[in-house]
């Protein structure tokens, strides 16, 4: 049975039980999102070990640091999926009884078990998340996705052809917090009228959403062309980054107009500025206008910040509206918390033995974190789950482990 | 009154009743999530007009795809915030009774009427998430937040020391989804005790957690040191973009041991990978050693791309577990869409006269798309609101319509 505390400070959603059967980001979050929260929520790995375990970035002892960060305060447990008797135990810990219970999310490929319409015919009210890569059914990843809806080819640097990959997982992110609210969603419809899920959810339909939602679709539909290349200039209004006479960089962004004004009467240029809007013709105190005209601002705003180190201009903007972000390395982020200048929400925590630097969650329920438990053990929580939610006793379990359909720690 | 249509086809959260007052992406993008899902979400916008309506992408006509795209389906009421009667308006729409009422999301800064303590005395079982922009409660944006966690810095190509910021308001996003999740769990506890949730959620913290999450600040917390810069290489397995011989560019990703022997297949380059693997002692079959030696998995594979065109590639690669996906460009995608190529995700609705490309939630229900609904026009709802929602009579609303207190359409 695992050491693994339980949780002791109540979360909001205390009480609900959910599995997952999931891999890679989308779906781990999703389950760790739930969990983080206050919910149950138990991981079926197969026997063999999670696909996860193995993936980068590693700590010294070759352990998966991205495994144990998506998978904070869940539960493991182990079942051969190909054997019969595997795949009838994760049916029945998916569709065991409880008003709170019945609630899955998985993105696995091809395994009928796991389905909808296998899994609600035991339990019709079953609440069920299913992660694909395609709508269709094809499998995607987040790397492979991104192209496809034109952020990297709006991305790229001015003076290259080539587009800039994000490295951030950005679809997957934001499909594992869709999945929780596709998760609670059904459950609150479940609460109100007593019926079952089948949600569907698709990374590439995540991006395909996101980047109409936020109207380029509908822009490159009116205009017919893309927007220009714009390297690390803002659209549509203005912001850009800035060299600091110590060799950083800072990003200034003036969207609203008070930031605009704040930003002029810092830099002392609003002579120049009038000036400019005069021979130009230009209104300034117009967003869009200071996208038009964001070279010659970028000019003129340059030496203001070529001549103050970064420390200097961030103590210059506190207490106005100017919006500057420093750009700083994960080992910069890493120092400034050792150092103590970090949100709460950064912590340390011991993950099987050493301390692993992660994170709360950020929905905060009366301004307070909840602390961050560790990512289970492999297989740590197999007995436990046969035994408490599927009542199966000691010698039936030895039984399952000496048939190889479970795994133990 | 609204000519936009009711919510017809009932949603998984039809019945529930969500009030907000947001700007910026997430706290719209929570507000038209959640009406994707049936809920009926009413805005709260000042008299002088939502702070957003003006921006950019713009139509011909002006107005904003922006707004349009982020605000779709929701219904629109326009207060005088500075007046008390305006204020007193604004609190007893957002804690008028209802169990599935009494549910706001907010982003604003210094409104005290808006606050959880001010609306919670009114109605103890509110359900308040609240966006911020740090924790401490300083505003801050996306551009200028990402900057701050590492993620530009990750992103810069390797001949340049100029960190790449990305296009994708991404935490906005995130942001937007958790007050989702927060909103959705607080609903969730309300109904198991009858509580209410104050529930703070920072778009910094949000940055900081899910790069926390993935690993990255343990990784450098462990090594002392940052990654090295990729450029568009995939960290910790094999992936990167390259070019066709129509001047067209794809990315493949080898992530798992499948899509790599269906990567080395496809490509023919089984016998020089073997002899590369012996030569340099390596084992190409383990993810991190794809990683290792992806300059030299780049050089063998380029010429298998550079001899094909995008489509030829595309083509060769169906059927086969091998991850590619073809860079384009917004105007690609809306072109791929008019040839009927595309995802029922997205879709063209009538937004006031026009027809506008944009998209369902990517949540299906029983594999249905929602046909998304128009955003709503400015001010459309608000005698509807007072009159269905607070009661009030026919010439009461005309009484603070003419004293400026309310904004009707």
């Amino acid at each position: 049975m695992s050491d693994q505390p339980t949780n002791t400070a109540l979360g909001p959603l205390d009480g609900l039980r959910v599995v997952e059967t999931t891999s890679f980001v989308a779906g781990p979050l999703a389950g760790m999102t739930l969990a983080q929260l206050g919910a149950e929520v138990i991981r079926l790995d197969p026997a063999s070990g999670p696909a996860d375990a193995g993936r980068w970035p590693l700590d010294h002892d070759g352990r998966s640091l991205f495994w144990a960060g998506l998978n904070k305060g869940v539960r493991s447990v182990a079942l051969d999926f190909r054997s019969p008797e595997g795949q009838e135990l994760a049916a029945a810990l998916i569709t065991a009884p409880g008003e709170n219970a019945g609630l899955f999310v998985d993105n696995t490929i091809g395994r009928d078990f796991l389905s909808y319409d296998s899994l609600s015919a035991r339990r019709p009210d079953l609440v069920h998340v299913h992660i694909q890569g395609h709508p269709d059914g094809r499998p995607a990843m987040d790397y492979a996705v991104n192209p496809l809806y034109g952020v990297p080819m709006l991305t790229r640097q001015v003076d290259s052809d080539r587009p800039v990959n994000h490295v951030l997982p950005a679809w997957d992110i934001a499909t594992g917090l869709l999945a929780v609210t596709g998760l609670l969603t059904g459950l609150h419809k479940r609460r109100s009228d007593g019926s079952g899920s089948r949600i569907d959810l698709a990374l590439a339909d995540v991006a395909a959403a996101h980047v109409a939602h936020l109207g380029w679709l509908a822009e490159a539909a009116e205009r017919g062309h893309d927007r220009p290349r714009l390297g690390n200039h803002m659209f549509g209004a203005f912001g850009v980054d800035f060299g600091c006479a110590d060799g950083r960089r800072v990003i200034a962004v003036a969207i609203t107009g008070q930031q605009w004004r704040d930003l002029v009467r810092l830099t002392g240029t609003q002579a120049v500025f009038d000036a400019i809007a005069e021979s130009l013709g230009a209104d300034l105190s117009v967003e869009g206008q200071r996208f038009e005209h964001r070279a010659i601002i970028e000019a003129v705003l340059a030496p203001w910040f070529a001549k103050r180190t970064s420390a200097e201009v961030l103590a210059a903007a506190e207490g106005t509206r100017v919006m500057v972000g420093e750009f700083r390395s994960p080992k910069e982020v890493v120092d400034a918390f050792r150092r103590g200048e970090e949100s709460a929400i950064l912590t340390e925590i011991d993950q099987a033995g050493s301390p692993m630097l992660t994170a709360a969650s950020p929905l905060r329920w009366d301004d307070v974190y909840a602390e961050p438990r560790p990512a289970p053990a492999f297989a740590s929580d197999t007995e436990w789950a046969l035994a408490d939610v599927l009542g199966l006793s000691g010698a039936e379990i030895g039984r399952l482990a000496e048939a190889g359909v479970i795994r133990e720690h």
